[in-house]
């Protein structure tokens, strides 16, 4: 007999697998804010691959409600395997000239969820978000509407993160920008011994089978909180653009390898 | 300066109350499974003023994903405080000659849901909840469609409390029976000293300004688990009936009043 | 047969209710910061009944980590029966002419101790308590010693209440004396309807069998967070007096009814 | 500017890490029962680098209640960032000879630790772990002396995973001795494509600076719950040994790889 599994715990029949193999469907209810933070802040969060983009302070905030499954759809009779959510942070950049984005922060509330993101170079850590649902009937629920108001938290180790308010207008013409080109992302996992990490790829995000609703759109406001553990506030809105809600769907089977990145402290050194 | 709030802890502008005033607003979306279980058993939950139903074992397992606010609707926007989950068994019963149903367990995630359940007559206890969602995009949902599968799961206090599993048939044309009466529950708060109550109220839940889509029905599975708090063994499902979904919307301002329990102790003495 | 049982959810055995009856004993370890708030809000706490106390502003902010079980002690061994632990601001005051004490806030991290506290007087919301604990090994804790630092924080609905730091001097010849007079708490349980409570009492608590390990003293910095539900601002430091540790048992049988409040909405109305 | 940090988020100034750099401090107190299951079980759970131990069906099922820090111990005032608790099951084995162990399964109650134990070889799931505490004072708590009762309990996913309660009996001759040979876990991260992992490694875990307190030594009883994600009736109790209480505090700088895997696809192509 033999151990097997996509991730560990490995196990004879691999079903203690933490995450199971690709493919992994979802569907998820996004709101996103996009605005403009300071450049410079926001290409310090670059690695050296990557230039600033042609909007350089450009930053999307985005809170996504996820229900996800694997490719025999079992997740979906046992929610707590297959619900999750989660808020990120993604900023504009170039590779190679093209335009990309990137996460550069990310909570998500399960653990699945968050193995699967280190998987495909999402940092993640845990968090609890929180975003308004909508509901086909009641007074307790906003409406695809315009004048409807929608809010969204973040909070994560007991510290609040971030706060988003917006307010519908109308269905958009432009849909969110930030976050549109391919995600470029890095997989980093630490040797077992020293600083230098064991897997440290340039990864670029993809994905199947997209679908999503029409896109409403609308004023934001959008804060971080002061009293977090990264230095999010080097990235606070200095203008607010847009806010945008919809719902996306698609499949993902991993991600591809641009690049290797060189140890950052290696990268210290030489410079 | 005076203190004030609808419930404690009181402040100078009463915001500080975990519960808000009445009128509450909800709309929610609800997975039913109608069962039969002991008639015995059943009886055995019901305080004297109750008589069995006609249908005398009949139960229903009610898994409820709601989002609830007060009259100016700020809890809207700030989701953590409007949303929670609850799973609760419903009995049916009759008072006065008169069909009734009566709540004899439930478990919530909030704990201002909590308390607002309490003064209603509601004798909630902290849960995990997990149901699964619809979603407009994507292969990770079900569809409103003869054969999809929906799951939804209660935990409380790290034991697993009940599954339910169901799978649609067609529209429903007779809509779940067991939760349709008045129901009347029962409102008890102890006395600073000793064991008899200083509220123990029999009371009539109702509503206004409601709302529902239409209900689809299908086959249900349900079970209680073995190692919980409660003996919710004496009520596990002998006969499976039928399940439902649906979203359901209505507003509250509070409960009437039918009749004063006498002391359960009390009552055991003169048996 | 009879539904009984201390509390709801009644059952034939009682064993269903969500608090099982006193006595309750009670194992805790204690981190105190006392300090000086603007005495008129502090005032503006209280209940007519109560007296502003002879240093009007004085406050502490206790955070407490607890084991606590009822007579048969069954619930140590199930630790998730047992333990909890909670963050609470006592303010002084004083009642007919002798100096007490009173809960204004508390949070508590568990609903059996949260139902509890209400009939107690304690007016409880859920939150996330965090305390420093000391092992008696190993380099990942402070010791009993001059110079060791602790930590507390407590939040709520995703949002942070206060964070406590302090450090040890030398055992204290004072002891904490903000809430050391007997503690003069409202049991509050709102009517089926409308806004004037059922239950209106002005309670005091007491317990007995108390014993106490020797309480270290030292200087501490606290602080209330801005975007909270309550008015915490309100009643911020003005000046840090002293902090303490030290641990604490004793047994409570439930709480004395010295008063009936008046309606406070009926009371703004005669004002 | 460069990117830096031990692990992702990398940052400016590496703050964002979702764990610190080693060398990290440990605290814990300690419960372990150990137990013979199913030899072919067990041997089923080792990689084909390890051989079965000579008891080859032991097991200990261990509870740890933990405080780390990092360097500077910054943590330690913060106490989020320090505590978790975890449960794990540890195997007996042999490797080039020499017994060795392995942590087959593994749950944990915060990020951080969750990502620090997948960089030692730990597979870590997220889980709720509860274990009775000792206290000074009061009637709430055993003392350690023998007849005294713990308790501790596991539950992820809201399924209940493990249960243990014993009884003391007297101070230790012996230790508990599955989990005392060095660790060998396996680091193990997925490629960005397919399921060959990018990291496959047999790792030996070690630690400095070992203190702990005197072993008290009791019956044990312990059992797997049936509706788990992993099989772990497989490897439930099939003759109980004993059962161990007692503090113990570490040093850890990373883990010596000492092999590497075959990927088990590839091995089972081969077989």
């Amino acid at each position: 007999m033999t151990l097997t599994g996509y991730t560990a715990p490995l196990s004879p029949d691999g079903r203690a697998s933490i995450v199971p193999p690709p493919p992994w469907h979802y569907s998820g209810d996004f709101m996103i804010a996009e605005y403009r933070a300071d450049p410079g802040a926001v290409a310090a969060l670059l690695p050296e691959e990557l230039e600033p983009a042609e909007d350089p302070g450009a930053v999307a905030a985005i809170f996504a409600d996820w229900q996800s499954c694997s490719a025999d759809l079992h997740e979906l009779t046992d929610p707590i395997q297959a619900q999750y959510r989660e808020f990120f942070v993604v900023v504009g950049a170039r590779f190679q000239g093209a335009p990309v984005s990137r996460c550069v922060y990310i909570w998500v509330d399960k653990d699945f969820a968050m193995y699967r993101g280190w998987v495909q170079g999402f940092p993640k850590k845990l968090g609890s978000i929180q975003m308004t649902r909508l509901y086909p009937v009641g007074k307790a629920t906003p409406r695809l509407e315009p004048g409807a108001r929608f809010g969204a938290t973040c909070a994560a180790n007991d510290r609040q993160i971030a706060r988003l308010t917006f307010t519908l207008e109308h269905l958009s013409a432009t849909a969110p920008r930030v976050n549109d080109p391919p995600m470029h992302n890095t997989r980093h996992f630490p040797a077992a011994l020293g600083e230098e990490p064991a897997v440290f790829e340039l990864v670029r995000a993809g994905g199947r089978d997209r679908e999503a609703t029409p896109i409403w759109e609308g004023s934001a406001e959008f804060c971080f909180y002061n009293d977090t553990l990264e230095d999010l506030q080097a990235i606070a809105p200095k203008e607010m653009l847009r806010g945008y809600r919809f719902s996306f769907g698609y499949t993902v089977d991993g991600v591809d390898v641009v690049g290797q990145h060189r140890h950052p402290q290696r990268s210290r050194e030489q410079a």
